[in-house]
């Protein structure tokens, strides 16, 4: 990779965090947020927002954008980028209220700052709850805002209300524990982190049908990727870089992908019992926690799982390759998958 | 009233449960829906939905309409109908959760009957939670499947997500025990059930300015009264009508406007024992309960609930005898007045 040749993800981040704090200082002036109520939901949707990090949904917004055109200003996915952002801030914080994950982007999830500074339980849950819908709420008011000069009336809204009933299908599987987690992570994640984001850029920029079969086709092997990823990262990651405690997964007794291939590797099940020890165990120890990540490891099934990551990427590569991009979306492309899909991250 | 004043509520329904019955079979065969879980949260929005009465925010989208256009098919509303009456469905089930009400339209809440279906009620909570999200995403979809054929892209978009925002800023206050109770009704109540479809249906028929404003200046009133019409059905009405027990506004502690009332109006505080033994207690006995309406019956304040109402009536009634609808539109309207207002609804 060419130096500097992430130099506009840094564009993007910059557009749309002014955006962002542009947005919520006209919410703090609208008349219905005046009084401590109003304050106390936008504080928490601004605080867990403003610490987003990397905006890769945003990138992606620009990435499938500049794939339709190679000229077009960057900032016409501000708006778009920032309603992303904000549905993320949405799922963040009912997901974490449902998992009982009380950390999120190095600093408390929203549902437990809430109850802290309650000081009830129901309560805090209760606010929390309300903030997310609020994020929903400001996203859709950014999508709204947003112009998409070549598609038809209603396009982009429907299939922004559609990616949003993939995910809250798919997060739907994830707490009631369905058994077929390749399609629960399909639903879950790449709708709203890869596809979602990636098309409607494209509808920004009036993509051909072509064009947006091609980025559906990347967008699926991408998110994979992505989240067994974010499955090896939960285990074998590092505290800082992911702003919550390793090895929650496991305590929350989430099937991910790691557990998935440890089931169909191991077949000798006292292998596995540093991992039964602490699964669904939310006082699990840290130390237990690193047993059962040496099990994992020592099975295979971390093995297993960065082989299909590799395959994943492979397969989004293959696709950019004969897609009918612009040659510099097709650079911008490779750069997110790079990104995206690098250990370190 | 006429004879058959109301017919047009009647096609109004009738259209509106048509178009929710094939929109829910529609998403059942959505694939994403396909599977267990899929099938609870389609189970739970469709239940609460369908079993939802006279469709009055419905009615209210079809006389918005109506009176910027008298002559246009009334089915050009069905769609944002069905989407208005489904961010009820949303908003009730959260509601219900955060307010620990297990009664709603005569059955279980959502939050409730999961809770039972799941033997766990914090899992229970968070499908229920879900099954709100999805019943959101499902209005937006309803609503980017309109056509408003007169008016700027996002504008209805837009309108929508700044109706949310306003219910939630009053949601808020409301759970956090706001002091300024008229303020908190008006954004939680007015904006959505009024207000909001009123002039969805205004845009739907690409209404003037001097039209929106008429409509608005309608829907506050309008909006007041209805809900120190459910404050008074809430306390003295009747079980059955009402689908819900009577009393939960005081055992959940709710400062409606009878409450507000009683304070101003009580010299004595003893008057007033009969209600401070019942407010916030959930488990209060309906003795209880009924010694309390009484209290708030001899201390006047049920009258002044009453004589307010009257008042909003009345001005809901003067804004529609100078504002610039059409006949057939302005007679919907005053229909839907009364039909909102009465006391055996």
């Amino acid at each position: 990779m060419a130096m500097g040749a992430g130099s506009w993800m840094t564009e993007v981040r910059a557009c749309v965090e002014r955006r962002l704090e542009e947005y919520f200082a006209a919410k703090r002036r609208d008349p219905a947020a005046d009084g401590p109520e109003g304050t106390l939901l936008i504080d928490a949707v601004e605080g867990l927002t403003m610490r987003g990090g990397k905006r890769l949904r945003a990138a992606l917004v620009a990435a499938g954008l500049r794939a339709v055109d190679e000229a077009v200003a960057i900032e016409r996915m501000t708006s778009v980028g920032a309603a992303v952002e904000l549905l993320q801030t949405y799922l963040l914080i009912h997901d974490d209220w449902m998992d009982q994950d009380d950390q999120r982007r190095g600093g408390q999830a929203v549902h437990a700052a809430l109850r802290d500074r309650l000081g009830d339980t129901h309560r805090g849950a209760s606010v929390a709850v309300l903030a997310g819908d609020m994020a929903n709420a400001y996203a859709w008011e950014l999508l709204a805002d947003a112009s998409f000069p070549n598609v038809s009336g209603g396009a982009a809204f429907h299939y922004f209300a559609v990616v949003q009933q993939d995910v809250l299908f798919g997060q739907a599987m994830d707490i009631l524990g369905a058994s077929d987690v390749d399609r629960m992570q399909r639903l879950k994640t790449a709708s709203y982190t890869t596809r979602g984001p990636l098309l409607l850029g494209a509808l920004l920029g009036g993509a051909t049908d072509a064009q947006r079969r091609a980025l559906a086709d990347f967008a699926e092997p991408l998110g994979i990727a992505f989240q067994l990823r974010d499955d090896l990262l939960g285990t074998f990651g590092d505290r800082a870089l992911l702003g919550k405690p390793v090895g929650n997964d496991l305590r929350a007794g989430k099937r991910t992908s790691l557990l998935v291939a440890a089931e169909r590797l191991a077949t000798d099940p006292g292998v596995l019992a540093p991992v039964t020890r602490v699964l669904g165990r939310r006082d699990a120890d840290d130390e237990h926690v690193r047993a059962a990540a040496v099990a994992l490891e020592e099975c295979g099934a971390r093995q297993a799982v960065e082989t299909r990551l590799a395959e994943y990427v492979r397969a989004a590569e293959r696709v950019l390759h004969d897609a009918p991009f612009s040659m510099l979306g097709r650079a911008w492309l490779e750069h997110l998958v790079s990104s995206m899909t690098r250990r370190s991250d």
